[in-house]
């Protein structure tokens, strides 16, 4: 496509919150022209418990079209799912077959294999040569091999971000990776529960899913993509209470001969012509560096006393590990610039 | 009772906020020696909902007895009923009947006339007979005069305690009164809702039940005892983001000849033998001042420029508003020191 | 100007939080294709504390430039100032003689009268001559009569696009408006102090400078424009614990005959053509409704029981309240698209 | 000393946030009658910050006496210092000598050499002879061997109890521990700074002082008690934005053999008879389950993909990590109850 074209998407999903910030992204992308909102089959219960909870302006476009694959296909030029697990497994088939561009943003398409789905998700997973027709995007280092692009998980996007340069220069012990990761409540999205209660996480910090969380086995998936050799990564969550964002904390322990300087040309060379992964000269990342904007912030340091490499990585898990990602695999799908549709600066104060 | 007694008391509903706040106090009453803890019909689902939710403290504590009045009286010397309105309406009466102690933090049984009950509450109300069996106990104002004591609500506690030397001392124009009330999220009880998600609150402000919220004609009916010639106060509540606490702010049109020293001597003579109530003699309190104790700290000012008395007072909603107001109350009842088992100092920083 | 022209745009203060905020709307404006940030005497010292509180990414662009009034008329095609009060007044003088065009966010130039100035800012006013040349800009409101343009303040635009419509049709009693505010955190700046203290605003609300804030002379100011009977208002404004948003809660008696309905007319009146003035069919708006945006939403009712009528506006005291007022300034000043630069859509979740 | 024994102890430093929370502690304390409040050389500075940031209950007592040593040790039983790091290596030594009972809450005499607290504090230590005379009261383990009582850091309580059973018994790797700590903002005291500023912290997480925090070496100095073979420790502090609170999240190799059975009679067999630390049977804990009380909860678990141990221990950072673990070694000192004074329940919700 040419950077002047313009385009008709649709969106299925638009009252979570990946969903409406997909949508406000959408809204002032240059090469959009419309937005379809679709619902599905819950939409009707859902519309009922937004009238408290979504702002009015998202109620007022909440004209939602009934989702038919057909007519999508007809009307639409591109596709988004901003669905929870579950859902996209079952609507995929027809858009994957007719190699219609989609975006999905829900975790149904992720791995080459149904039996890591189905043990994670603990649901169903779709049919292998579907999975096989998805490519997975994380967005600096794959290229889109097919339409269908499974968009990475939030927390996966800021823990292979941060380790890959030294993955795939082999500067780490493989065997050594820990990942403590913080994050903000709008990532366990909005059905109200114990633990998205204000009174139950403010003022709190939780660790939730230990060894359990569903984005492990993507990382290991992609970081076996760089290096074999790698057997396992030790991986926590701690929820905080804020309500966007992510910081990865990883700990690893170095190679032999490892020093700082390497680790810094490591970093450079493989993000120095990537436009929303910044490596800082030097210090460590806070979230609100980034919040409301598609970057990736990334500090590291290297602990001679103690032989360990510790890496930090912040995304806005909305933007940058949802939506914004999304419209940068869409960018590179359409042959649009990278940055199109995507603000600039974060939200600061 | 002398000082040195001790005392069984029951409790129904320790694992709602107002509820476990309560344990907390009972647990360090010096006059109480032993708590039974009771589950009323909903303690199975309750349990379940809990797991992630409380600490795990009062999961240990969670040897819920079944709620049954007759053995209650026979094993307890008092009860505290700290269950959402609609339950003890059912549960009241043999205890009523048989003046049994009951301090009741719910609103069931705060109004003389069932017909404001089931009005504002939109529930079924107890039999006028048993409600005249019920005193209302404002722990500042009102002699307890029966054993069954309806415990104010915490806007009606923080309100009522504001405009009460004004209204006495007829200092204020009837018909002028406006209530801009701010609350903590601990008030809409621990239920996960659309608006207590964190993410909808969190950096949020909303105004809520305009004009409807239920302790409004508690306000009115005690008003009433004080100066009939009132006719209707405005009332508005405002959710904002944090755990505990009320701030009520008040605005009322000053009757002739009025003074800021008359409204201090106003204060200081109601208030002056009063243990909870603090007047300060200068400035206006935040609500981080009394979080965690039983006090309520009221300052005001008079603007000539516009004849406006304002008085704001704060409270914690669940201290002052719920189980510490509990606690005076049981205290009252049966002559023990009125600070008995109420910590003297909030919680600070 | 023509939609498609291009202009050079210079900014004093870009690292406070306005400015930071203006910083970014200037970025993405299709008609600035060039900011020069300029220092003030105190660059210097305030580069320091910035280190650790500042984004990176303003670090970056930090490179400011002596601020010189001649080379910045000779290079810049307008000038934006996000300055503390006390700095314009020194400042103003060339730009006012030169009608060389400046949208300027401190109080320094709201006054026709220097005297209002001093008493309420206490400290010395800009010369009366150089208050004459400069407009107030309340957007909605006001045509620019001159290239210097006094922005408004955060609580005057929340306080007055609340009240227009009524004060200007007469529907309300002239001395019975009561404005209860509600704060974020930035608008008291990024100096740290007492008040701004995490542990000290986190979980506490704050009613400060009760009837001594200095933008209640503002405020009377522009009243007094649509209806001089207003004798004076009561105004407060509370601190609350979020980083950006205010909300005014507004009570007024209603003038005879004043319905529901007439009210709805009157606010559709004023702002059906409005695009930043959003008024709700039915409901009370919450804060998170228009934070990022440049959005006033207005909800209101009327209490019969108390002849009250509630007003209640939201602003993102950063956007509408400083830098996005600011760009539409400053488009209406160009003839520029009056949405052009300012985002459609709040920052949601 | 006897259960029944009264005595009156002084405290220098109640305005500070520790000194706060420790003036609440001895005012509920039943062997203690009276408190002396000294006030040093900064006290009339200080007073005037604290006109808008304390709690108007502690200026009222804020009749602060001039620090003297010896009218003290004429006055008073015992003494706590609640300053900040650099104060009572200059006010220690007639106490020492004297054998005065003091608990100190500052760093100054946590070490036995004063070059580690002179490079770890950059300031000034206070000479050998003195770092001699007094002893580091890590309450679980360490008898006190002398009269003045260095009470523990924070972050060094957190992260000891969490680490000391499996480090006595032999069961992780020596040089694999990591230690990701995250604390709320009271943790850095009340002096206004860029990174206790609302707007910063609020909606954010921080990672400072990476390797270089003060409280390392006094971790290692007590590790090194239980286990001279250990060489060093990973130790990053993140500040989330919570008033209170510490979680301390600990990656360790297990040694080969260990089963989760085996870390677990691990924690029992050195907890069982401790009062103050609670051992989860299940699960991690949340930092809300300790707030406002002066439990340590521990929660671990083991995984056997990585050979990785986790540990998560959970303390009130003003509480166990100040002034409750102050009060506990106290009443170790003076032989009372090891509770008395001390809430049974965290401040919950």
């Amino acid at each position: 496509m040419e950077e002047g074209d313009k385009m008709k998407v649709g969106l299925l999903g638009a009252t979570g919150y990946s969903g409406a910030v997909l949508y406000s992204l959408l809204k002032q992308h240059p090469n959009i022209t419309h937005i379809d909102l679709y619902g599905h089959h819950k939409a009707a219960e859902k519309a009922e418990f937004l009238d408290t909870a979504i702002p009015a302006y998202l109620n007022e476009h909440l004209q939602l079209k009934e989702f038919d694959a057909a007519s999508i296909m007809g009307n639409d030029d591109a596709l988004f799912f901003a669905t929870p697990s579950g859902v996209t497994n079952k609507l995929a088939r027809p858009f994957i077959e007719n190699n219609f561009p989609v975006i999905d943003l829900s975790g149904d398409f992720r791995f080459k294999d149904s039996t890591t789905y189905s043990k994670w998700y603990n649901k169903p997973a779709a049919p292998d040569e579907q999975l096989q027709g998805a490519c997975y995007g994380l967005a600096e280092f794959n290229q889109l091999t097919s339409h269908y692009v499974a968009n990475p998980g939030c927390y996966a996007t800021a823990t292979l971000l941060a380790l890959a340069p030294l993955v795939i220069d082999k500067l780490i012990v493989p065997d050594t990776i820990i990942v403590d990761a913080k994050s903000g409540v709008s990532g366990a999205g909005k059905k109200p529960s114990a633990s998205s209660h204000y009174t139950f996480i403010n003022e709190n910090a939780w660790l939730y899913k230990l060894n359990k969380h569903q984005h492990i086995p993507e990382i290991m998936q992609q970081l076996h993509k760089w290096n074999t050799a790698i057997p396992a990564i030790q991986f926590a969550t701690t929820l905080i209470p804020i309500t966007r964002g992510i910081m990865a904390t990883i700990y690893v322990k170095a190679e032999t001969g490892v020093t700082l300087e390497k680790l810094r040309r490591s970093f450079q060379k493989q993000y120095q012509d990537k436009k929303f992964v910044r490596v800082l000269a030097d210090g460590l990342p806070s979230i609100k560096e980034v919040v409301g904007s598609n970057y990736c912030d990334i500090g590291f340091d290297y602990n001679p006393a103690t032989n360990t490499i510790i890496i930090v990585s912040v995304i806005d898990n909305l933007m940058k590990g949802a939506a914004g990602q999304a419209i940068q695999n869409f960018n590179h799908l359409f042959g649009f610039s990278e940055e199109a549709g995507l603000p600039s600066l974060p939200v600061f104060p």
